[in-house]
């Protein structure tokens, strides 16, 4: 294992301080236990949108922490859900006292403690569940579909609104209609390697992909030979389309997310390629992202995340946003 | 080689072809010759800021076109200085006529292709070289120091100064003093691979790590055992400092820079380690960035620079940018 870091076990915590200090104008990092707040809530009256995780998907969630976004982020180890007691203790310290918003990406330990820290709350708590990636059905950690690089779409929207000031209900129908359009799904042409284990945590040959690879590593649809960019581009939009059903015309937001180890060269090609392929099938593409935004650790590799828009959510996808890792 | 790519020869201008879709609100991209412009220039009679390099470092520079920054970038093909024709070209599409700035790095043919261009020029040329690299003298590519990530903080400053109307001659003198005070230092834990070479720049054992490494896989001062992010962050800081003497109480920017195939959260376990070891110095680190900024395609490592700031730098650094990969 080659990492720039001290202990194992004092990862989380230096990059969570270091995190912290670079962005000391937007954030707040508490470290016992874990969470990142905006520096300038509370807002009395707004609903406060908390979200959460394992770590190593940076910047999920912590960069998306500030205004017309989250509220608070709960990271926890790598790969591993954060606990209940962050989650209610950064839900109290973000209470504006209209209600919480959590969105949770679909893995069975998140799902859990976000329920049991949502049954404990002292305030009135709402869920949104993210099921992005198309890939497969059940998975690893997860039934049903995973949350995956989507979630980003659905926590600037909805942390939009929630800035304009729509109650908690709002919040959380807007949330499960910009999930459910939208889809994701990734390729990996290495495999990540976790900190405390220290080995990669898959095998992958030479000449081999992992089609549909989970952001933790886990198994896709198939292992394939190397593809082309162009036909990585036209499988993943293809069954990215097939789970979202745009229609010729419809306008899509396209995010091509590095996965942590590819260089911007690849994912702009990428980017390129997916638009093609967006284009051939008479979409849109209206609103773009590009970059390392939902990663998994050093992993080399990328997912493509369609979401179809609608004028209000275009609006909101456009609102002022001010945090480490998106800025408009 | 792994990597999301077409053809070998078709990566650079796939990529320029994306990088232009997706941020076409802010540059223009043109593809015979290469280069990448404001979309909102030129503007007349202000001093225009021309950069470029070998691809293969993204963002810079492309990434940093956009008002208070760069008035346009030359890619050259990976590793390889642009053209002249290609920094003809694009002055005459920036030329504002208040004088065109080059700001370059110090590597043997940009120098030269630079220098070729400024003589060919219809307007006046002024160049501000960048040769921020601490590790070693000379190098494979340079006589003298090699030009870096602190190349970042002098497109910037100066970005901002020639955007609130600073002539031509005082924007030369802003950068020559803004790379005098800046120093950089690299390490690498893996190689990069370039696309058309398709093996590794250079070969490295699984336990060792190369201490002043060049951002196209140059030798820097030598080849060790993996350290600790603490002795990385103490090595490199020493190093800077006693190129650029900061004093004891000097308000400092400091960059961590990721060489591309590094995950975000080493970069803020470094930015941690780096602004701990400022601080055990007496330094005040009074403005931060950490990220993916000058990189070498998919080599895991990591860079730090730390920049001398005075209250007009300052001022000038936080002043508005609106570029891809900087806005503020």
């Amino acid at each position: 294992m080659k990492k720039i870091i001290n202990a194992v076990d004092d990862v989380l915590t230096e990059a969570l301080a270091g995190f912290g200090a670079a962005h000391a104008d937007l954030v707040s990092v508490n470290l016992n236990p874990k969470y990142v707040v905006r520096r300038d809530g509370p807002r009395q009256g707004k609903v406060a949108l908390l979200s959460g995780g394992g770590s190593g998907h940076e910047p999920l969630h912590a960069g998306f922490v500030g205004k017309g976004m989250l509220d608070a982020a709960c990271p926890g180890e790598v790969f591993t859900s954060p606990t209940p007691d962050q989650m209610l203790a950064a839900a109290a310290a973000i209470d504006g006292d209209a209600g919480i918003l959590q969105i949770v990406k679909n893995y069975a330990g998140d799902v859990m403690n976000f329920e049991m820290a949502a049954e404990m709350a002292e305030t009135e708590v709402a869920t949104v569940l993210t099921n992005d990636d198309v890939a497969v059905e059940d998975s690893l950690h997860s039934q049903g579909r995973r949350g995956v690089a989507g979630t980003i779409v659905v926590e600037k929207i909805v942390g939009a609104a929630a800035e304009q000031g729509a109650d908690l209900a709002a919040c959380k129908v807007l949330g499960d209609r910009v999930n459910a359009a939208t889809g994701s799904m990734a390729v990996a042409l290495t495999s990540c390697t976790v900190p405390a284990a220290g080995t990669p945590t898959f095998a992958i040959g030479e000449g081999e992909m992992e089609l549909g690879v989970g952001i933790h590593g886990e198994p896709g649809r198939e292992r394939t030979a190397l593809i082309s960019a162009d036909a990585i581009a036209e499988t993943l939009v293809d069954a990215i389309c097939k789970s979202i059903e745009p229609q010729s015309g419809d306008p899509v937001l396209l995010l091509v997310n590095g996965m942590g180890g590819s260089p911007a060269m690849e994912l702009y090609l990428l980017y390129h390629a997916a638009r093609t392929q967006c284009e051939s099938r008479g979409l849109t593409v209206a609103r773009s992202l590009v970059g390392n935004y939902c990663t998994s650790l050093d992993m080399a590799g990328a997912s493509i995340t369609l979401s179809r828009l609608s004028d209000d959510t275009t609006a909101l996808w456009d609102a002022p946003v001010h945090t480490a890792s998106l800025r408009w």
